[in-house]
């Protein structure tokens, strides 16, 4: 089928200051020209402000490698999936049919689409010192099950994809979701991966806009990874994982405004290839 | 398919004492013995006290033919969809994926499943006297598009279906969900119908669980409207709606233990017919 050769997999952060009006236009826009897509989208920052509010605050751990993440107890995971499953997702499903594309929205438990182990404990570096924390729900997507998302796609569904994830037992487990991006495109062979957020793509001088980098070569992805903050560090790891999965390209791009997906595909952003 | 001729629609309520572990043992029981079941559900209960710990607590109005409902402005409808899409369906697909069952969770949005007029106000009795309240995003499920629930079903995986509905012009609104699931049932030419909450069944002296009523004829349900308290109103209406739409079963039934599916099809509860 001609959407195995053109797809594209476009992943929206979740951090403030994304314009989901103006990535929902425009995905609207390439749809409808024919251009097969599938929206994987985050939710970290609303998450944070949910947790906050209802009185059980977010708790981020950092690795001995230095990769941050969330650590996720299981009043976390359930205030999670209200954000990302409930108002992030339906907002974006409504946006979409508001444009007359009929969007249907996932999450990785649904029909297992994303599956990976349940990590259970996690080693976190607290005042300098290596610790193990049990009780967490994370882990990372080690299989795409892409039988429903090309049942959806071949009926003429959007899909919109969003952590968490189905441990092999069937638990819900936070998943990062560009990784989760990035393994998707890989699975269905796309064309190009989009990795969208609030900066304009990768930047040698972070926070220094005019550092941006405007491509990285596909053989030396990781030695980018010096110049990645926090939750860039993942988008990086994701595009190597995706380049070395036989995705033609990945971009770094940004959805803060404007047109954000034709802008990236027309050479705006991080582009690795 | 045969799945026409002997599909089941369950519809389990939001209320506080639902055992939603005891009702997902029975379903994945019923679907692993070859019957095609949709399970639909609620979350009104748990709506309420997130909706109260996020500062927006919960308003309802009274219709001035006697019916309540939650007057949903756009704050409430995003807490609405985290708890319904969000905690309470991804809950279910969890339970079940647990079970071994691979369930699909989606709202009325997902596909325009439900979809209906968008009613921005509504008229309520408030201190005796008539008022109409504008901003509301509520609706009555008019059109179900069953194609997406067929597909889903053809290829093995167990649809799990909430509120809210889509408007025609792709809005979210709040629907009732057992009349969504009467619809539903109509439309997929369901043999029974399911409604389980926290009640033995209809009560012709609520809440005397002693005066259960045992059976309601299919051409006299509205007669029965006088003993429905609340939330039971719409569900006897549901009922209504079903029969007359050619289901051949409707059965009030209880979801606080047991094998709450198991038990409503072998006769406990309040069956219509």
């Amino acid at each position: 089928m001609c959407y195995l050769l053109s797809m594209i997999v476009v992943k929206v952060g979740g951090s403030a200051g994304i314009d989901y009006d103006a990535v929902c236009a425009d995905l609207a826009a390439l749809w409808k020209a024919g251009q097969p897509v599938i929206l994987v989208h985050g939710g970290s920052g609303e998450t944070n402000r949910v947790a906050e509010a209802l009185g059980h605050p977010p708790k981020f751990v950092t690795s001995p490698s230095g990769y941050t993440s969330r650590f996720t107890d299981r009043q976390t995971l359930e205030i999670f999936e209200m954000v990302y499953c409930g108002k992030m997702n339906k907002g974006l499903v409504e946006r979409l049919q508001r444009l007359g594309v009929n969007a249907v929205g996932l999450s990785g438990l649904d029909g297992r689409i994303f599956e990976g182990r349940h990590k259970d404990s996690v080693r976190a570096v607290e005042n300098g010192k290596v610790k193990v924390l049990r009780g967490d729900h994370t882990g990372t997507v080690e299989r795409v099950n892409v039988d429903l998302v090309r049942l959806l796609l071949g009926a003429g569904y959007l899909p919109v994809l969003t952590p968490p994830a189905a441990s092999y037992e069937g638990v819900a487990i936070n998943v990062d979701g560009d990784r989760a991006a990035a393994a998707l495109a890989v699975a269905l062979r796309a064309d190009a991966l989009l990795l969208l957020s609030n900066v304009p793509g990768l930047l040698r001088a972070y926070p220094d806009e005019s550092s941006l980098i405007p491509e990285i070569p596909a053989d030396d992805v990781e030695s980018y990874l010096e110049f990645a903050q926090d939750r860039m560090k993942k988008k990086v790891l994701g595009a190597a994982e995706a380049v070395a999965g036989g995705v033609r390209r990945v971009i770094f791009g940004d959805a803060r405004a404007g047109a954000p997906i034709s802008a990236a595909l027309g050479g705006a952003g991080t582009v690795v290839r």
